[in-house]
């Protein structure tokens, strides 16, 4: 049995789709970012990073949204969410989602958690500034560059689709001109189709 | 044959002393930061990221850190770079990785790329006033709760050893003090005393 540890709106909606996707079996644990639960000290001894996602796993906790996916994709391989028995094509997989969470997410979170590497609060805002052009020149490298279509991979759906698909719902917010991504946002309504995706949603949403 | 693209004093190395440690057959491609060789028409054919490292490959070139890594702890399973057999142990070893190119390698280089997230001269300044706590936040994390010992995934070396010097090499530019960390220095002293990784760093400074 296998618990995530998520919060709304954040990048574990990624390992939660993924989890439907294996048809695993699993439990969820909302924690309440508005109370900031994430540094509550029952939290820290699940996840000493205060940050979501978290997954508590029969053998002890994982973190890290990309180490997770593929533990799913590893961990269910009849779901076929990798392919694992190719270590070039796994790799240009982690490739893809390691720019998600080191360059992508990063760019991002400078809107809304520039504290992170700024007190001054002339800075902060000055950072906020920049976010819609540097998300947006992130998003503009997977429309043209890397999004192979239909799936991130092409034509095998993979743990690099919820992960792409988790960070493009915060695009508007980041002041990116959907128009200049249309690929990536053709990609976001495909996903928007599958069951798995509309249920993870649901369920984030009513708990 | 691999072959791998770098650039001193980056992460790079990671990927450099790990070809080592597997046996690789590779050669090495220097890209000048200095003339911002990274930006050049040529290079961006090889990685549009205009970063090190990228790998080129017979099947195609392959970047991010942690994805080389895995690649060739996969490539090489003679090696035994990583846990490979174990989905839960391969997690662990990934979020290690994680980690480190999401966040502590993040947090740096808000010293030396602030543009990367900001436009305003001040602000930069202010975020190089915060590396020292922020960097050195992470470290004291991965001093405290994460290098198991001796290596960093415990009693077996890893592909997470050579990543985690690389980071390493930067902490008292970036304003961390040593003694905070001792764990995380002993463990670069460590990784010092074994050939490769002194053949790795020789080679890349004397190309």
């Amino acid at each position: 049995m296998l618990t995530l540890y998520y919060a709304p709106h954040t990048c574990s909606l990624a390992s939660h789709i993924a989890l439907e996707d294996a048809g695993a079996s699993y439990s969820l644990k909302r924690i309440d970012f508005g109370k900031t639960e994430q540094q509550s000290p029952t939290y820290l001894t699940i996840n000493p990073k205060a940050r979501v996602p978290a997954m508590v796993t029969p053998r002890g906790v994982l973190t890290e949204t990309p180490a997770i996916l593929a533990f799913i994709a590893q961990s269910f391989p009849e779901a076929r969410l990798a392919p694992l028995d190719d270590p070039f094509a796994f790799a240009e997989l982690q490739a893809f989602n390691s720019y998600l969470c080191s360059t992508v997410h990063v760019a991002h979170a400078h809107r809304v958690r520039g504290y992170r590497w700024v007190d001054d609060p002339d800075a902060i805002v000055a950072m906020r500034k920049k976010v819609p052009q540097s998300v947006g020149a992130c998003f503009e490298m997977i429309d043209r560059m890397m999004l192979r279509g239909p799936w991130v991979m092409g034509e095998n759906y993979t743990i690099a689709d919820p992960y792409l698909f988790t960070i493009a719902q915060w695009l508007e917010a980041d002041g990116v001109d959907p128009l200049r991504i249309p690929r990536v946002i053709a990609h976001r309504s495909r996903m928007m189709e599958r069951q798995n995706v509309g249920k993870a949603i649901a369920e984030e949403l009513a708990d």
